[in-house]
């Protein structure tokens, strides 16, 4: 009888939690992490044992494939406590496919189900008194994958290391928000990896950001690489613009991200019927809207934030701020939103899953 | 007086060599390293002591921005052992400068000059037995640098660690290359990280190399992500095409690498009068010259094989060998660069450093 490595969990329990040292009403987001991590490692064609045990450094090779050829793949989840202390993910089906998804585009082995899910579920479970109940808490879920194998080669790994770690989350709020239109640098292009959750992706987009900053604006929004006409992402988040009384997407594509929020408005606004469509919007086509008045809102949209308004953009040295709405579309689709993923309002999507 | 901390560095030497257990006449490509290694953290602002220690693996938080988010960057040097046993590298100057560079467009911070190079000096001088006299034969320089901060937050880390590795190298050669001509897939986009030397380009390349490899070609050569009309690098190289007498390679762009090889080419090709023009060659044009015989040679130029002959390219389901050459020009180049490397042949260019 053949041995299946992920019947079976190794689990080493922390001594000790640091639980009590933690101030959850200041959260800074993503820096603090919980007692637990989980990895599996990858090597000779298999996955091994999943191990959970006590969050703490771990040693890496200096040749190691990911500090040289960045192999390395992630995914952004969360976790919800409701007021019976039932623990709930939203649509981790989702990030599991498009987790391997971006492993095959990266040339890294898919992860198995059991070890993916199985992961986050044990490993959840075992930290479940750092997801706090409330509108705005969560646990901020990071399965992540790195290529573990030795040497200086440009090809392949052959030994890789998947892992969960899990930090708790306030509701995620970056002030008012603008943003500027790239007119040169791009963060993707036509037949690379821009469609998958690659490490390589974001480091390639802190630069222009942060020239961008520098001139007041929080985020860039991304055009096309070829001819910086079509207007693609805001930041490292999907984007929507309402124009009259109509929202536009972009479509995904190769230099898009597949979103779960963005595919989670698409739904919504299908059953309650909002008007969307998804199309490219043209930076042409978003000025005449902010001149001639129908530009409304713009947001971004994604696991951290999930959403995030917009208030005014840039583009060629000129400002165009969106006027004040009454009751702007993209916080009622967050408020949809945010109510399914906490259970205050009824899944009629089947989304939610419980621990 | 303020104290620089790049005046001393701090070195704790290996108990034991490992060298005895090395086969010089098998040597895996940048598989083997060398006793020590060279690192130099970077927080709060400031470069702190260099360190050279034994090799051994490094601890890392499983948060650490390089495992998420691709802020890598490396560059690829050799050393060179010649007949009077002194050592010598090639234009290290040009690897410093784009190694800042790279740094730079993934904001990351520049690398003092004293850390680059005397990292490299006195790394060397420490391992300087595993550097074998004899041309074909080097000692492989890798220095790096990887985002150590913690949190899994899109933003530039704020603390980094460079690092040098050394592995023992014999001449590269690849066999008889076979190249495919991308028509999807591509390398790097218009505004984009594509002239760096930074780890996210390279897993980008992993899987549509895979493809090729599938159909029995060992590299990509890709073209411009727009049009896919114009030839732009061979696998991890830049190219170069012999069309009757006149070699051409593309110039630099931001899509492009300044490649050490390809510059020093262009810089021989000068002196000897060998034809060279820097421009795009279209792909229509290098199949007119495969088919009317005028295509006399293809090769790839980079640090690890030097020169690397290409024998035949398909695109678009054909397949066209080159003619072969009697004295190819890719080997008389190839002689001409690594002696001057071997110190065989006088260096007019000034290009050797001694250590």
């Amino acid at each position: 009888m053949s041995h299946n490595p992920t019947d079976t969990f190794e689990i080493k329990k922390a001594a000790t939690s640091k639980i009590d040292s933690v101030d959850f009403e200041n959260l800074p987001f993503g820096s603090i992490f919980t007692d637990h991590m989980m990895y599996c490692d990858y090597k000779d064609g298999q996955w091994g044992t999943p191990v959970i045990e006590p969050y703490a450094p771990i040693p890496m090779d200096p040749s190691s494939r990911v500090f040289h050829y960045g192999q390395a793949i992630f995914e952004g989840m969360k976790a919800y406590k409701d007021e019976q202390d039932e623990i709930w993910l939203f649509r981790p089906d989702q990030n599991f496919i498009r987790f391997n998804k971006s492993a095959t585009r990266l040339a890294m082995p898919e992860v198995p189900e059991p070890v993916f899910m199985e992961g986050l579920k044990q490993l959840i479970n075992i930290d479940k008194d750092w997801v706090k109940k409330g509108k705005g808490n969560s646990l901020y879920l990071r399965p992540f994958m790195i290529a573990t194998g030795h040497g200086v080669i440009a090809s392949p790994s052959a030994q890789y290391r998947f892992m969960i770690i899990m930090s708790p989350a306030k509701s995620y709020y970056q002030g008012e928000v603008k943003v500027l239109i790239a007119e040169h640098y791009s963060r993707a292009a036509n037949g690379g990896i821009g469609a998958a959750k690659a490490a390589g992706n974001y480091s390639a987009q802190f630069y222009p950001t942060r020239l961008a900053n520098e001139q007041g604006y929080q985020q860039v929004i991304w055009t096309d690489d070829a001819t910086h006409t079509k207007l693609e992402e805001a930041g490292t988040m999907n984007v929507f613009f309402k124009i009259n009384d109509t929202l536009y997407t972009a479509p995904t594509s190769e230099r898009i991200l597949d979103g779960v929020t963005r595919k989670s408005i698409l739904e919504l606004a299908k059953r309650d019927n909002i008007k969307l469509e998804v199309r490219s919007v043209l930076v042409a086509e978003l000025l005449e809207a902010a001149k001639d008045g129908s530009l409304k809102e713009i947001f971004g949209a994604g696991t951290a934030a999930v959403i995030n308004p917009i208030i005014g953009f840039a583009y060629q040295d000129n400002y165009y701020e969106l006027p004040k709405q009454e009751n702007p579309i993209a916080l009622e689709i967050k408020d949809k939103l945010t109510n399914i993923q906490h259970k205050l309002a009824e899944d009629t999507f089947g989304w939610t899953v419980k621990i």
